[in-house]
């Protein structure tokens, strides 16, 4: 594997050159976000699966300019906790339009959701049904089942979700405890390549569709979660070879008459507007012996740049001289910090042009997503990662 | 492994009671130091290492309600940034008291810290040097050796560091660079347990020592880093035993004519200082066959538990309930976000009370060090890790 695509194939020549003019004379390291890519991401999305209901994973960037633009849009959110919901709320957003997609919830932030009028709610266990049943009652529940999510960059765990037979029963729980048991809920793993996972999913959920119909408990909807990727180091299908598959898919298994379809994308819609520019602290060697540099950037693990754990998520990383430069040198790229952890990437090694030197510019491209709130607020005394929203990057 | 030591191995009976009271209807999760511990842990070092310089490692928490304890102490400062540096002088700490210990420096934060008066520096390649020669001019240098870190529960990678045969030529550049060659520093890996890394690291010191002596060079000082730990859910040696070898190590190779010794602890200062308190939000079981638990905390990876990668700091958690329950339940413990990779232990299965219930208290020991500064700034709109400093939890 190897960086396979050009930074033309991300920005074009004008964007590039208007950010550099941009970061010119600013400290590094900071996110700039495009917004106009978000708008493209969502009306791409909106125009391929026109069935579906968009619930932004607000998650994967809170940033407000980002979420008022997707409220004006008449996206739907997904949020998190009651931080994410009191956020929303102070922007205007209607409760109607949030579900509240984590299925970990403390009885007292139930409260607090349904007071604010959330009436949406994910599930995966009968202690969260119960307080549930205390605090929102009457409400909407869908119930999310564990899938594998193998074929995914930065896979799921076993954290979310409960196997189909054990939904089956919180269902008919949920009827029992006076909620709407509404649908359900399954999430491949985020930055799936294989679509066929969803082709499994989505058979589940028939299945769970038919056994429940059975026992007069008619589910409505089905959240296809999130999944969809943005494009890292390699080229992914786009968008429309994914929706035609899932559109198949879900054909195959409802006929004409889908279920109602909920999506939760974030990575996908705000992944490839950001941009993190950044700068070389220093180059060094280990060893005269080395044939590779250490790199460090300004920055690291710490600073927004979490997906790079074992190197799950290899961000596309540019000077802007690749074009002109004739070699290059294998480089370990590490973050700024004391900590001897904060290095992004060993094993795989990035080559940096030959001619690259201290105080030069390096741009960190699709670090739309889950970076800048993941940031540690002060680790090593760095402020947290400073993020400019911007309308266009071709008229910055 | 298990967790060999009971709640009373860790604090006394009286202090535990006066947490739990602290406690009451406060929001969770929050951490909480206890600043007499950190003293007494203050005094212990120079109890038994009485020739060494103590540089807090401010890294590991940059209270400043325990920098200032310190710095009445009479300790000094290993500081990673220039935040930390603006940070210690807005405090009225003297740059002479401070050591700037990172060595990925930007030569304009060199060139802020050397203005700010900090004339102590570390360093491991030449490009730092250059940098070093022409804004800190003079300055005092001293040069870190690559070591192996096996032994320790949170090695150290090859981030810092060179090949002692690069050290003894980048001492050479230093003095034709006009700066002041002082000494060498290594750092074991942080919470060492195997005390001949030491031996290893100091005799590698007498080497370049003697090797540079012959060069008309006269080296002056041996920083041993940090790597003291503290006591996570194993006993460890106590600092006693730590003080002991290492003087007799250094007496071995040196005599009784020391260089000057620096050390720099962090976790071993301020570790067992702090609790975190934090609450069970959800217990669920994924399958009806499960035999163990999945127990949700409101505190996870993201909120400060950062060490828990690879499960490699093993906390001490207790309920407080331990000693009159009789049957315990394995479980798997993860935090409260919608990360899938919000999972603190998985393979390594803690036994919790069986009759353990959502909203009940739990306290994470051994969570003074590498914590709250690491905590996320908003991920999932989640706010960072609260911080509580008390004088003593005796009187609290």
């Amino acid at each position: 594997m190897d960086q396979t695509l050009k930074l033309t194939d991300y920005i074009k020549p004008i964007e590039f050159e208007n950010i550099k003019k941009f970061s010119e004379g600013k400290r590094t390291p900071f996110l700039l976000i495009n917004l106009k890519r978000v708008e493209q991401r969502y009306d791409e999305l909106i125009r391929n699966l026109p069935f579906a209901k968009i619930f932004y994973a607000v998650k994967s960037n809170p940033s407000t300019e980002i979420i008022q633009l997707l409220h004006e849009k008449g996206s739907n959110f997904d949020v998190a906790t009651i931080y994410e919901i009191d956020k929303l709320i102070n922007l205007g957003i209607s409760p109607e339009r949030m579900s509240f997609g984590n299925t970990i919830k403390k009885e007292e932030d139930i409260a607090h959701a349904y007071k604010k009028g959330i009436r949406l709610f994910a599930t995966d266990s009968l202690s969260d049904l119960m307080k549930l049943s205390r605090q929102a009652p009457g409400s909407k529940v869908f119930f999310r089942i564990l899938c594998n999510s193998s074929g995914a960059d930065w896979p799921l765990s076993k954290k979310f979700g409960a196997h189909p037979d054990m939904i089956y029963h919180l269902i008919l729980d949920a009827k029992a405890l006076g909620l709407v048991p509404y649908g359900l809920s399954f999430h491949v793993g985020s930055q799936q390549r294989d679509i066929g996972q969803w082709d499994d999913a989505i058979a589940q959920c028939k299945y769970l569709f038919h056994a429940l119909k059975e026992q007069g408990v008619e589910l409505k909807m089905i959240n296809l979660g999130g999944g969809f990727p943005s494009t890292y180091i390699q080229p992914t299908k786009d968008i429309n070879t994914y929706a035609k598959e899932i559109t198949r898919f879900l054909k195959e298994d409802f006929g004409e008459n889908l279920p109602e379809i909920i999506i939760e994308p974030g990575r996908s819609l705000v992944g490839d507007s950001g941009i993190i520019v950044s700068e070389v602290v220093m180059i060094s060697k280990k060893a005269f012996s080395n044939d590779f540099n250490w790199v460090y950037f300004d920055v690291g693990k710490f600073g927004g740049l979490i997906e790079t754990l074992d190197e799950c998520i290899k961000y596309p990383i540019f000077t802007g001289t690749e074009e002109t430069v004739k070699e290059f040198t294998e480089s370990v790229i590490a973050g700024p910090t004391c900590d001897s952890m904060d290095i992004l990437y060993e094993k795989f090694r990035y080559k940096l042009p030959e001619n690259l030197k201290e105080g030069d510019k390096v741009f960190i491209l699709t670090t739309g997503a889950y970076t800048s709130s993941y940031s540690s607020v002060e680790f090593n005394g760095i402020p947290p990662l400073k993020v400019y929203v911007v309308e266009d990057f071709e008229k910055l």
